[in-house]
């Protein structure tokens, strides 16, 4: 079993992924991955601010994608603070935590994901998670600093995995990768490519979005993806006939 | 009723002062203390790091001693990662809040103090408290960011006060405000001082200490210090007859 991986996507400033690596060391994470840091790699900002912390700095992992930061993971949670329109599981950020940690105490790699300081994550990045948590902050002044946002999910981590009792997960197919996921997903959108489905360009990303959401968020096993696979393949047959 | 006065004492960095202020503006409180403040006041690297919240920064009151700026708290609650050798009450943070949540509730004026960042709060500080919260870090790398004990606090007063159900105050006096405790505690030291108590000035701290420990410990309401300065006289007058 391993600790909730954090994900950083398109952060801004160098001193608040030293931040985050802080208070990762203070509750005992240790694996950083950033998408896309808007300063390059590696960024003495962030080694300055991350107060002995370096080893989380030098092992954090880079990725030029959401999507490849997160292929191997099986349950992510990210946190903003702006509701979206989009079809996924809100909790606040005590129900998100135990969310969490009771997919981590059934054996799944769980991350946590956190956005951008100024815009935030967007609607293709919130697609690839499981649930969307929100801190509660005030109306007035909502926008809290990354470093703090990832404070308050991780101490709320230490109190959940500590009073959470443990569940064993259901005598079932492990839970397939986001990447087991994506890749049925992306086959999926090339049969319909072929077959001529998205009739205009325009409307294919909606279309797409709304064909996917329901596989994304139906926490598919293993075994449900290689059935869906084996749907796919019949299907196409049968076209071709 | 008042939500929670944040207290800084001997804060080192304006910066952490300025972070401060934003997650105060976070979770919706407005009065920040701060005890001397190392480079002095006003702070521009505050206001900077305020990111807006400068209405907190602009009404932040100064004080040269913790005793000044916790004169007129009822209930106070000390962040500390060390464990010091103290009658105090110690508790986690969750179990710390809710003491905090229930003396707000029962309508106390209630402070959260947070200490220097390099050497943390002195005894002399924790004297003062009521009761000392502990945030539970990783024992390899405990030591917290200034604003980011402040917001794991802030949090879980938040997520604590919408969860805790209020409980009416006891039908008593109210309690003492921590001026009207030491106002009696500084009689009874010059009482002792007059009558050749403290017979090694090396030793006077240490006596001090233990003899003011119970009385800051024991909840004294407005009633019962009243009653104590009573005691007090009748044993004076008669030690003059």
């Amino acid at each position: 079993m391993h600790p909730p991986v954090i994900i950083l996507v398109r952060p801004q400033m160098g001193e608040n992924i030293g931040a985050v690596a802080r208070i990762m060391a203070n509750f005992g994470l240790a694996e950083m991955r950033i998408v896309a840091p808007r300063d390059g790699w590696p960024n003495p900002q962030a080694i300055a601010m991350a107060s002995g912390a370096t080893h989380i700095i030098d092992d954090a992992k880079i990725f030029n994608t959401t999507a490849e930061a997160v292929a191997d993971l099986q349950y992510i949670s990210a946190t903003t603070g702006r509701p979206r329109d989009m079809v996924k599981p809100c909790y606040d950020a005590v129900e998100g935590v135990i969310k969490c940690v009771t997919a981590y105490q059934s054996r799944m790699r769980v991350g946590l994901l956190f956005g951008p300081e100024r815009t935030g994550l967007e609607n293709e990045d919130l697609v690839l998670t499981d649930a969307i948590v929100t801190i509660p902050t005030s109306p007035e002044f909502p926008s809290l600093n990354l470093a703090q946002s990832v404070a308050v999910m991780l101490y709320q981590w230490v109190v959940s995995a500590r009073t959470q009792t443990f569940k064993p997960p259901e005598a079932a197919s492990p839970r397939a990768s986001k990447e087991e996921v994506w890749n049925f997903l992306n086959h999926l959108e090339q049969a319909l490519d072929k077959a001529g489905h998205f009739k205009s360009p325009d409307m294919k990303p909606k279309m797409l979005q709304n064909l996917q959401s329901p596989f994304l968020r139906a926490n598919l096993t293993e075994q449900e993806v290689r059935t869906l696979f084996g749907v796919m393949a019949s299907l196409t047959q049968a076209q071709k006939k």
